[in-house]
């Protein structure tokens, strides 16, 4: 019996891919803007955080403003929120219609809605503000991702975010239906992992007419912390973890003063979580060239890089 | 007798340069940033409005943080003042010290006042919200200049402002001051356009002594605004006029309707105000090509260039 077969060509893969629109620290230099990213999976666009300027790397990464519905604001420093009203702004001013949530902390949606109730009076899309606290939580899901707080350890209350895609569908062998002649109403119910019964009695199992489905992906976000314990356990064995790196060893009593991390630091995390790889970030602007500090991290956790403002990283190549 | 003499080599010009930092419209766009401009005077910086991005253009421009005290925000769209917070917070990790003014409608020093309080509570400056109001006034003077507002005309409270350099005193004529002997601690006087009395009681004329004190340049901004009487009574012969030209003729009704000017609006108010140079700013991001702007507004005022983001220009050269 033949088992499993060649991947269907009818079935895409799922995009999900990782943007970084900001990766510098809290004083603004030339070389990196502030904290923002989006998360593109389906054509779905997630924001974490939104530093000043957020809205023009969108524009400039060709990211459809009309597809983006979720912002996640980690902890309220400026640095991670104060491109939040030229951003909700500018939706405002292109028509953007549904709806945008904006995933913050109870002071953040206070001071937010204060600003944009007096700048932004006339909004053509409802603009919800979805309370969050730093207890580990789901505090949102769609039909393809969770969406859960990992508490972080900062001066200010700060969570990370784990985007977690749910369980995807089995892939269905194209030839083996249309040799059992499954009928197309089934099909569903395959991609689900259920077995065939034909006309005549005979069980199909699942395994024979389908292959696993694709791996779910997972991408955690850690902006910004201290080293710590919860952080590893929270991220344990995910795909892609982005972690902070203020600092380099020269400010490792620096970054435990501030509660930030060095790129050591960050690499102990993934190293012990175990994950698959690291994405460094949220540079101190007094390093000229951060490869110092890739190259610190790496002596801990070689499957390392640089995060940079531009970049896109296809998370399915795990 | 000799009259007047070459200009004296030890008298260095009063640097007065405008700095553009965005020169776009409401809508963000990869061409233009929302309005910033930073005057230069002896290295004392003005800003005029605090659009989104400001503080990286700043940086952009090289223009030193530690230098500005003033902030001039025109009216209260988040295109003109949404880069304020991130301005203040920047300037407050740099441990800037002294006084920040910013000069502001009473909403808009609420609003950021109440903003602020939350994101930037310790700062190592004193900020100063000095309000003003859309009547007709001298907002600020210092030994060098005073900026006046003008009453604009747009769908919200709006002024521009008129930055005109006091009166100088003249120059003085080395080799004549040696020739009459005149004693050092007298030369402010010469400076001020006093006669000088010999010790023998003969009176030299101070026109002997000293040349004409240059030129006292002035430079209006005023931008949002829709063609407005008041406005070229306002800005009657500055040497130059910042004036937005959001539209070309192709959307007159649109300008008038939104209450802002066309370029030919701008170079109208320019060739009836009698100025010397017009800039034009403010674009909307439908113009590809902004030339086309310029040649409407050059068909009513030649002398009109297109402002441009990076742009430096030398306010002396009337």
């Amino acid at each position: 019996m033949p088992s499993g077969g060649s991947r269907p060509t009818n079935i895409e893969m799922t995009k999900f891919e990782l943007n970084i629109l900001g990766c510098g620290s809290a004083t603004s230099s030339l070389k990196h803007l502030p904290s923002s990213q989006v998360l593109n999976l389906r054509d779905n666009l997630y924001m974490i955080d939104c530093g000043e300027g957020a809205q023009l790397e969108m524009r400039r990464m060709k990211l459809k403003f009309s597809r983006l519905n979720h912002i996640f604001i980690s902890h309220l420093h400026g640095d991670h929120c104060f491109g939040l009203p030229g951003l909700l702004s500018t939706l405002a001013l292109l028509g953007k219609t549904g709806t945008i949530t904006i995933h913050i902390f109870q002071d953040g949606a206070d001071q937010f809605q204060h600003l944009l109730g007096y700048f932004c009076r006339e909004m053509p899309y409802e603009l919800k503000w979805h309370i969050i606290d730093t207890h580990k939580a789901v505090i949102y899901e769609d039909n393809a991702i969770t969406v859960t707080t990992i508490p972080l350890r900062h001066r200010i209350p700060a969570v990370g975010f784990l985007f977690a895609e749910k369980p995807k569908l089995r892939h269905i062998i194209a030839e083996r239906v249309k040799q059992y002649d499954v009928p197309v109403y089934y099909m569903n119910s395959l991609r689900q992992g259920k077995d065939y019964v034909t006309p005549g009695g005979v069980v199909i199992p699942n395994a024979e007419l389908t292959t696993e489905p694709d791996h779910c992906v997972s991408y955690a976000y850690c902006s910004d912390t201290a080293y710590s314990k919860r952080v590893v356990n929270a991220v344990r064995g995910v795909d892609w973890l982005y972690h902070e790196s203020t600092y380099g060893d020269d400010c490792a009593k620096q970054a435990k003063q501030r509660y930030h991390s060095t790129a050591r630091d960050a690499a102990t995390v993934a190293r012990d979580a175990g994950v698959k790889h690291l994405i460094l970030g949220h540079y101190s602007k007094r390093y000229v060239d951060d490869t110092i500090l890739l190259h610190q991290a790496q002596e801990v956790f070689p499957h390392t890089i640089l995060g940079n403002e531009g970049m896109t990283l296809d998370l399915n190549q795990v």
